[in-house]
């Protein structure tokens, strides 16, 4: 295989603009899954003050336009979240424990406003190092080199390094300003009831107390000693003048760590510095190398031909493995972690988006995620009692109680976005199908299957003969409450089954059992008389969007440019409905069905979802339509990388991201999910531009590597047993440690 | 004529109950128009603190459950609307003006937590004059007899006076605090940007300034001399200690008096206080007495026979009274300024609801509501282009700047309750029929008629070869975003057909109107097969409430049963949609047809509106349902006096209360409005209880006044020329100040 520079592993930002600077930071943000922290720099910024108090719109979030400022700092534990009046609980936004403030003769580095000469900032993905390099010309005439380094340690979870090397040209006095502050906000909501900061010589210390009840501890030392300690009400901070010669490199390195009162490692975050203090940051940075190739060796995608989808997917799976916690009480929020502007909930994009990279990778990682949702099974059968029901009713949007935290605002999201059940029993069985691990239906996962079924059947209305879904928001939003939206009445029909199949063993009794099997039967998909599937009963009667004269920036997302209440009487959609509905069933469907719904529905769709082209693309590969399944995997792997559209500001979207992974693996490379098939089995629709393409998978415990090209598709089972698999319709049976090539015929 | 007990004119409390005094509070609102002011006591009740900032709950008021007190202050110039941070400008509560408080030893009267002995208060409602009695055993034995006496004057509207008479059996020293209590909030938020207060022995001063930008002025004085004058930053106090005899009796008078910066009489507060300093209490209360007995000359509605009926009438009317201001700027709130629950915003209601109250009682007041419209066509303009459409949309809640104020979490009616725009140009049609006044609508009304109609030219879409309106909230707010409103549809047809007749005067192109008149034919009026109108396309589709199941306690609101999600997917309505159309247009339906769907949509219907029972009573009678009839006359003139549900608390339902004037009118004495009939026509249906009914209306202009028996009906013209008139399908023709008596035929 071709070597692929070290390039392909670097993303780059080369400039300073103040617009494109939240993206950047979002970007960059680096986690160890306990800990997750904005790529934000060592500096404040003079016109980014990061305590102003403001109320969010209580509008969409996708409409939303966002205090401007030029960074957003954002540092977060999975898992802590406090109550706001307005919003419900939001992830809380921790004191800010990168700061490193520099004065040359009373001048304060700040980048938007100092001279700057060059600048540069890069984020090595295989390593997770964030490095940057500087030239700073100051008002005194000195030229300053400086250089930074930094790590969320992946094995020393509470732990972050910096380093900052300085070089000036002339001899100097630098004044080093370092601590914590914690005088911030979590969307401009001041959620500390207590803040007391200490400081001294040999370090800073800032305690929190929440409003929702939790207790944070931040610790910084700064390396070296002659420091000086000093402490408000709102920060803590070591400062110290050093001299330095000209040409004379200073070396500073900053360590700090967050613990809390929800840790299950109950190492403190003074106790974790000074556990680790007599390691170099050289050692430590090893070990967390060493971490970050275990992951990429699960996980990788290597791309010949196309440096662009390279960088991209790299920078995907990067995401997805930083944002990752290994803690069952909590899942990846929608925005992985990167920002506070989803307010750190849990939505479908996890079942349906996020989960299956690591299923394919990492299946243990993926139990876990679905172990989430067992473990806030009370709160969705709290959440059903709420709505007056029978059963589990998950939420809509979910903090780590699982309760629904969706605002009241957004009740035709919250309320009737009901299908979310139905995701999350598709994710325990995609789980269990995927990885084989089957008694986790009939065990693990039996009670909420039941209950959500208890739910589904509370929820059901009888009308005219038929069981009916009436008042639901599908998937796409743009049409909220309608009646038998096909994509939920299928994963009713699909939860239904689920429950009738596995109910027996947990102890549903017969008759109950009968009437799941009855009501799945009983409950319609719609179809037009010329036989295509209905988005909904009304679809029909709905006006045609008129993008020519509501929609004429298309750079812009579609909900910019028209007002809502238009948008809500026209067949425009947000995201694909009855193409996501096909594209989980996909076995459910015949060829000449998928094409006739995506001949209708394609042109409706706005791809103002960021979860939606990817299911756009992998419906594209697998109706062999190459042009748009390329067109789609721009859309989709530039989603989060268009920096000058602004999108990514308020944090990356990790269910695109996960999107991404998914197009090239079940997209181009054709891997049928373990939803649509018992034996691993591809079909690949590589893009012309592509020379290659591989990546490891686990199929049902068993690790495979595939290669395709565009000459042939090369299967290694790097397992111990036999490996059954279907290539372009033709059955292998590859034996342990052995591989297969496939031919391609040139039709 | 039988002379009515002058008990009949009063409203009486007889206990202080801490759960009912809200209620009362709300009934005893006094108001000049200029100034509104509710009941409160004149102590501070000590669980009641006035300064605690909340933020309401994001939800639908009618489900709201108020912060628990037992007082709720509110004083309010209409005009004085201030901007929340979720909810949009709210009518602003003003420094309370009424405070007195008494010590006796240092205890201090708080009705609430001292011994009393007795306790009434009555509001009579012929002189609006507020009267409270009460017996007050100090803890040192003494006891105190304690009459007040508080007016809000009808002609000076500026001037509150308050009289307090003290009688104690023993000497006692008392000692009075009375002032200005700047320390208040609007539901919750403190909308005062600076609060000034000065107090001297000659009285107290207090000014404020908002964050709408207004400046109000508060004044006070105290009779008599020997007060010392206390002010801090947030109340200004005049005290004084007295020394009483037992038996002797101390009378004091408090006058207030507001102003602000929007005045048009621009007599500040203090100048008012000057300008009557010298005219005593009594003479003052004879000016007021004098013109509120001309108010009553014009609009009072006697009943014979049924004291409940009669005394719930004059309440009503009382309330409309009082809630007029005579002031275009601004309209008729719908708590009419008696709390700010519905912070003070104009809905639909005044058009429906209120505005035909003064259209068949004083014309000129009605004109003022319909100018009020017509004064906010540039808002309705904005309004419409904020939505991206051509012409004028008025908004769902207007503020005195006639801009939309619903808040977007209620967007299913801020977005798509669109009838109101149809509802001005029924408004407008009705003012000119009724008062005979045609010029406005090709004159005043003209511009605002059109650009509706272009609103709607814009809003209506084409779907398969129908001109429809797709994604409408009709009047019944549980069924939101539905396609082919019924209501809306005949509305929108209704406007476009008025906007045709009035067009081409007002230099409306032949093109132009041509369209508007084809796109009326072409709007449906969507029917079942057997003929019966459906509410909108989809009513058939949707699940049976149930009623049995979800509503267990009739008491409560059905929305306090069950959730909105399940509310929003069955047939339940929260207020008449069909029934409500017919009743606005009884020309365009048959008996046959109002009949089949009285008895479809009746049973359907919670009444959770409180503009539902009156619509229905007022189709039962035109039906001939007297026992039906008699059932939502209990319960329209029941709605704000039944005290223990609490609905009364956040203020009186002043629709509601309109309706009860329309339901004796229009329902039971069977005057069809003048959107009905041309001519004066009545056909009664006079409830079995009731010996006689009579009241005075104008009809284009003629004075008239009815009186209605088992036996007769009797119409006296009271106007200088002929009068036509239509008795039980008879017509008259009355000369001037004749008079004409119909007699009842026995059936």
């Amino acid at each position: 295989m071709i070597k692929q520079s070290k390039d392909f592993w670097i993303l780059k930002q080369n400039k300073l603009i103040p617009s494109e600077a939240l993206a950047w930071e979002s970007l960059f943000t680096q986690g160890s899954g306990y800990l997750q922290i904005r790529g934000s720099l060592e500096e404040r910024l003079e016109n980014s003050p990061q305590n102003i108090e403001y109320v969010r719109k209580t509008t969409n979030v996708s409409a939303e336009k966002f205090i401007d400022q030029s960074t957003r700092w954002g540092c977060y534990i999975p898992g802590i979240y406090s109550p706001h009046p307005v919003f419900n609980n939001e992830i809380t936004n921790l004191p800010f424990p990168l700061g490193i403030d520099l004065y040359i003769s009373g001048e304060r580095l700040d980048p938007l406003n100092s001279t700057i000469a060059e600048f540069s900032r890069e984020l090595n993905l295989k390593t997770a190092l964030l490095k940057r390099n500087m030239i700073w010309k100051c008002k005194t005439g000195a030229v300053l080199n400086i250089k930074w380094r930094r790590i969320v340690h992946a094995l020393v979870k509470k732990l972050i390094l910096q380093e900052v090397v300085i070089v000036p040209d002339k001899d100097i006095e630098i004044e080093v300003v370092a601590g914590i502050d914690g005088d911030v906000r979590t969307n401009g909501y001041n959620h500390f009831t207590r803040v007391e900061c200490q400081a001294s010589s040999t370090g800073c210390l800032c305690v929190v107390e929440t409003d929702g009840g939790n207790r944070v501890e931040i610790a910084s030392i700064m390396s070296g000693d002659g420091w000086k300690g000093e402490a408000n009400g709102k920060s803590a901070k070591q400062i110290k003048k050093i001299k330095l010669k000209a040409g004379e490199q200073l070396v500073l390195e900053k360590r700090s760590a967050l613990s809390c009162d929800r840790d299950i490692d109950v190492l403190s975050a003074s106790e974790v510095l000074d556990r680790y203090k007599d390691i170099s940051f050289e050692k430590l940075l090893t070990g967390h190398i060493e971490e970050w190739e275990k992951r990429w060796e699960k996980s990788d995608i290597e791309i010949k031909g196309d440096k662009k989808s390279q960088l991209n997917v790299r920078v995907s799976i990067y995401h997805l493995l930083r944002s990752y916690v290994d803690d069952d009480r909590v899942s990846i929020c929608s925005k992985g972690y990167s920002s506070d502007a989803y307010w750190g909930r849990f939505f479908w994009d996890t079942e349906m988006y996020i989960m299956p990279f690591f299923l394919y990778t990492d299946p243990a990682k993926a139990k876990n995620l679905m172990n989430f949702r067992i473990n806030t099974l009370p709160a969705a059968r709290e959440n059903a009692r709420m709505y007056g029901y029978a059963g589990a009713r998950y939420p809509w949007e979910a903090d780590s109680n699982g309760k629904e935290n969706c605002p009241d605002y957004l009740w035709q999201f919250r309320d009737h976005q009901i299908h979310i059940s139905g995701d999350v029993i598709y994710g325990f069985l995609h789980y269990a199908y995927a990885s084989g691990d089957y008694s986790y239906l009939k065990e693990d996962a039996a009670e909420a299957i039941i209950e959500i079924c208890r739910y589904w059947m509370d929820r059901i209305d009888n009308v005219n003969g038929k069981s009916v879904l009436l008042a639901v928001t599908g998937p796409d939003e743009y049409n909220p409450l309608k009646n038998n939206n096909s994509f939920t009445n299928q994963i009713v029909i699909h939860s239904l089954k689920a429950g009738a199949s596995i109910g027996k063993e947990a102890g549903v009794s017969n008759k109950e059992i009968a009437e799941w099997e009855k009501t799945a039967e009983n409950i319609p998909i719609l179809r037009r008389p010329d036989g295509m599937i209905l988005q909904f009963a009304e679809f029909e009667s709905l006006a045609e969007p008129d993008f020519v004269n509501y929609w004429k920036d298309r750079n812009k997302p579609y909900a910019e440019s028209i007002d809502e209440e238009r948008i809500y009487r026209n067949k425009s959609s947000k995201q694909p409905d009855v193409l996501m509905m096909m594209w989980l069933f996909m076995n459910e469907f015949s060829g000449e069905e998928i094409k006739k719904a995506w001949d209708y529905y394609e042109p409706y769709c706005t791809h103002d979802s960021s979860l939606s082209p990817g299911i756009h693309g992998l419906i594209a590969t697998r109706l062999g339509l190459k042009k748009e399944a390329w067109k789609y995997w721009e859309k989709t792997s530039d989603f989060d990388f268009n920096i000058e559209n602004g999108k990514t500001s308020s944090g990356v979207h990790i269910g695109c991201l996960a999107s991404i992974w998914q197009f090239v693996v079940f997209g181009f490379a054709g891997v049928k999910t373990a939803m649509e098939s018992e034996i691993l089995t591809m079909n690949p629709l590589l893009p012309e531009k592509w020379e290659q393409v591989s990546f490891p998978l686990i199929w049902k415990g068993q690790r495979v590597k595939v290669t395709i090209n565009h000459k042939k598709i090369f299967v290694e089972n790097m397992s111990d047993g036999n490996l059954k698999v279907n290539i372009c319709g033709r059955e292998y049976i590859i034996a342990a440690q052995k591989s297969v090539g496939h031919i391609m015929q040139i039709i």
